[in-house]
């Protein structure tokens, strides 16, 4: 038997106990748990961020695999714990709509957790990362079942719509979901859904900058030309060879996107 | 048997080699060992701040875990390298004081280190969190005796009182410990020694601002609101939902705080 | 058998998904690897950080450790991956010169990694640390030979010296390779090739400062003091005791540093 997996996304950073906390709480349930970092630098509260970061990283998870993320500005109101179900894995949040784009993207099936056994003893209500998540967590990946924790719903939490719309018959209105370390704007157009952007000229509005230039790798470009890309999210990044997109362009995550075809 | 726990809080930093050296060194020692990051931005030097830091996390640890703190502003200096027992786990760090929270919270037996079969064959004076304390903490976590180690001492370091010192008849002057990732001031002031906060009109002043309002979760106040409020710490904190609290007063650790019952 | 260990060493940061991404494909082929963060805050693109880092690091892991450094400006072009033998040790990294350093102090046999076998299913060209280093990293741990992985190759790429140049009779020119956490300059200056640093008045000429000092210890110095010091690294540091040298002389990585002996 493999070690179980436990993935941690957080808005909790790295200056604090938080994240080491949650582990120990995890060890003393799961002591042979494989405990990941996907990040905790989430910006503090933003759903949308913490959504995005964990879509990108599942998928390279192996089956059964238990992923928490907890961007909760909602901690100690009456927003749910949930559990996701959904690929083969687990998801375990509060229920404010982060996983909008798993449920968007797999088949899934989502439970209220209520069953308190699997909590702290005492839970404080300002950090259910540690007395809630964490636990719950430890104890799935110990061989727990689903239905342990409580109901299945189904009037969970989801965002509106995270992909670009049709504002035109040849123009969407899309967003910058991310700016990544390297200053490349990550917008939520999915090049699957627009291979068009391969074969026929476009332009891409973002900033006060017009981009219509596609490269398939960073270095095909000349250094500090702008460019879209096929980023390895799957999504369409606007880049600068060597250089930060997001400096250049004074634009960060929630910049509105707009893609015309000629 | 499960693996052995070796947690690690520093000063370090991720920017450097410093800590994925020493859990190289640590690996090469204890193969099977299970290592967490607390944290390792402890900011340079502030044996206060490690001390709070280890004092929150140590709680949710199981019995056995063995705890490396590196805040050690005296490195290559006559202060003794020490191991501490308390609470069923185990502390190594420098003898600076950094251990005062575990003294004043738990029954405890301090070792001065001294045996040198269980350091780096060659140690620098720069750098003992490779040399001297991740050797000790992977050979403890591998099974060797705390007697092995040294001799028992009673004259370690303990810093100055970190608890709220009274005043006046209705008064105490207290501290803030930390700010944390979200802005929330961190103070001294333990929930559990001043129950009259949840049931007696208060005032706790600190930079400019005086707060009255006690809630119960972040949720609770209104957005942007001023509030203190009960933290997972178990200490009061002054905060504002979705906001800085830090920024807001323009404080910091070390900062005053004055706590008057009306 | 002790768990096989794989370190990381890249320029990711750690605000986004990608090394916990690179963990996924790691545990999905190697459930059992113990994986080691060195650090993910190398300056993006900076090379010789980058071989810098992963030199401090890679003597204090055990034999068999399978180390992997992505700073790869030319991801996507056709620079090679490569895998190198050396020290009883792995090294997985595009080749870039990101290996000059451990090619000048061990004996090593570098290949061309060309087997697609051990790549992910499917390629991006933006981020081969997911789908190539990181999987061929695992395969090898989980017992593949090197053999397997491509041909013995020569022509790898060196980076120019990396070592102080003699440029008068008693002088050499140096260079900062990095500044780290507490704002020490390290310089490419090993101690070990100069002996006279211990015995011979000197001056160290960095910024607008003259440095005449070495001290053993960061303590020995004056609070506020500017000295060298034959850091933990092996090599010279200029350093201020309980402060930055960086800061105090305006200098950072790449700044120009001239040893003269009297």
């Amino acid at each position: 038997m493999p070690p179980p997996i436990i993935t941690l996304t957080t808005d909790f950073g790295l200056s604090d106990h938080f994240a080491g906390t949650m582990k120990g709480v995890i060890l003393g349930i799961a002591p042979r748990a494989q405990i990941v970092d996907i990040t905790h630098e989430v910006k503090p509260f933003e759903i949308l961020e913490g959504a995005f970061v964990i879509t990108q990283a599942y998928r390279y998870f192996p089956k059964g695999t238990v992923h928490v993320i907890v961007v909760d500005p909602g901690v100690g109101s009456a927003r749910r714990p949930i559990l996701a179900a959904a690929a083969g894995q687990y998801f375990i949040a509060p229920d404010n709509g982060v996983l909008t784009m798993i449920y968007e993207r797999e088949k899934h099936k989502v439970r209220h957790i209520t069953n308190d056994r699997f909590f702290l003893p005492v839970q404080s209500r300002t950090f259910h990362g540690r007395d809630i998540f964490a636990p719950c967590a430890a104890w799935l990946a110990r061989g727990k079942k689903p239905a342990q924790f409580g109901k299945v719903i189904d009037d969970y939490v989801q965002l509106g719509l995270m992909k670009p719309q049709q504002i035109a018959r040849r123009a969407w209105s899309a967003t910058v979901l991310k700016v990544d370390r390297f200053g490349n704007l990550i917008t939520n157009i999915p090049v699957d859904e627009f291979p068009d952007l391969l074969t026929r000229p476009f332009e891409i509005s973002v900033g006060l900058q017009r981009v219509q230039k596609l490269c398939s790798a960073y270095a095909d470009a000349i250094q500090g030309e702008l460019f879209a890309i096929a980023g390895s999210s799957g999504l369409i990044e606007i880049s600068v060879n060597q250089g930060s997109a997001a400096a250049r362009l004074g634009c960060g995550a929630g910049a509105p996107v707009e893609l015309t075809f000629f």
